[in-house]
């Protein structure tokens, strides 16, 4: 079954202590279209300006990403350029330029409006909603954020948290959102605001599944070299709910094994710049990772 | 089959911005003695002072741990005090007071000689040498260790590692030994030093072992509320190799399943100032938790 996406589209560009990545193909739609196109048939839902580069239509086309949803008007796309330190675990962003997304609202074609599975990439909670108000009793939907949105769009976000079937966020979101550092108290009162699963990403120490059948603690897939982990976590939920969908079915039963492959190809997004890993990855290959991503966790 | 655990024996005063605790029964022998007791039997080899209160030799009694190693002499027990912040992650010592550890050299009775598996807790690497030194071909050794002996006595330690095999540290011990943040060079390098084991454990994050069959990313058990973490990794390492060495057999094929055993344990640890919670919890329950812990990592 088939997966729509929506979320930003946009430029990123990326400096580290050793090198500088101007405008590479960003944004939480792309990351997470992409990740969900390794499993399942993909609509994506943006909006970016004239001056997004082709090549990147291609890119997203070579994964068979139905665009028809992506606007593309007069601006300039999204830019976001960020700073990571050595350890590659704190960033600073040095600049955000919203161009058309400043004005965005998200129309769906007809054919997306009977989208089986629905994620909710970040972007704001408004945004969401819009997406949501236009389809037509989706089977599953899961919305991501960011700590920006708990600062600035609280009251969308907590409207949304009683639309959405899942509800995807880091520790330090947790936090934010419950002042609460304990981590089952957080998914206690995450709970209480609507999601019947909730999932709680720890980077590179892997996630928390909460839901009615309990805690699934799934471990990140170990990598020798942290390249970039920007897009991770959307990469994750792409590869999530693309796989949710592929096997289709009952969501608790299959839901677990679908955390697992989002770690996989979250992995290889943190193994290059930008998308540059990832578009070049094959389903054998994150298979494999599967593969030993559930040894890793058998007794 | 028994073990024979060697380690510190302390009194522990340990404060938290709550409460003060003076004088707790502590040491690394003393929390993994107890942990391991629920699943084997155990022989303690250590040393406490005359002002060592006879209550806590109780305790060592009801948990059925043969003392006859347990040296006590004129002189003062070793005597640790600390502090915890509020988020009860960082604490800093306050008093160490060797006492009679000062002397203490470890005299193995004979009927310890012949014991199948021996757990080094943490202690001066030339005390773990020492009975090792004493030893008859066991079965399975594993050491434990801390950043002080990291700092003070590598030559020893780094002796060691080519005895053991298996070597428990934690993350941040592991990046001070071989100056690695990433966790797979990192294990890569101590598998070098001698270990065919190496766990590495990371708090409430849960553990990592390495081994022959590849990873093993095993996750903590969450508690509602830590009280005090002093002797959770004792408690960890204890619970683990009583496991292992009551269910005797072959290592490699238990070791995972032992890992969630020492989780367990380690979580009712925390739940309690010093051995309060440990010396009161049944072998029912831990199991109940080892059951939970297994569905939490079950695909």
């Amino acid at each position: 079954m088939s997966v729509l996406v929506v979320g930003s589209t946009a430029l990123d560009s990326i400096k580290t202590p050793v090198s500088e990545n101007p405008r590479l193909l960003g944004g939480s739609a792309s990351h997470a279209a992409v990740a969900a196109s390794f499993f399942s048939p993909v609509s994506m839902v943006g909006v970016v300006g004239d001056d997004f580069p082709k090549k990147y239509l291609q890119l997203y086309k070579k994964h068979k990403i139905d665009l028809q949803g992506l606007q593309i008007i007069k601006g300039k796309t999204f830019h976001w350029s960020g700073e990571y330190e050595l350890n590659m675990n704190n960033r600073r962003t040095l600049t955000t330029e919203l161009g058309v997304f400043e004005t965005f609202t998200p129309h769906l074609p007809q054919r997306h409006k009977d989208a089986p599975y629905v994620l909710l990439a970040n972007i704001a909670p408004s945004l969401q909603h819009h997406v949501l108000d236009q389809v037509n009793r989706p089977k599953f939907v899961m919305a991501d954020t960011m700590d920006l949105w708990l600062n600035i769009a609280l009251e969308d976000l907590l409207k949304l948290l009683k639309r959405v079937d899942a509800f995807v966020l880091n520790d330090s979101e947790a936090h934010l959102l419950t002042e609460e550092r304990n981590i089952l108290t957080s998914l206690k009162k995450i709970h209480k605001l609507g999601p019947k699963y909730v999932i709680i990403k720890k980077g590179e120490h892997g996630s928390i599944l909460s839901g009615p059948s309990g805690l699934f603690i799934a471990p990140a897939y170990p990598i020798k070299c942290v390249t970039d982990p920007t897009g991770a976590g959307d990469s994750f939920v792409g590869g999530l709910l693309g796989y949710l969908a592929s096997v289709g079915g009952n969501v608790e039963k299959n839901l677990r094994r679908a955390i697992i492959h989002g770690s996989a190809v979250a992995s290889f997004c943190c193994e290059g710049f930008g998308l540059t890993r990832t578009t070049r990855v094959t389903r054998a290959q994150i298979n494999a990772r599967v593969k030993e991503l559930e040894g890793m966790v058998r007794l």
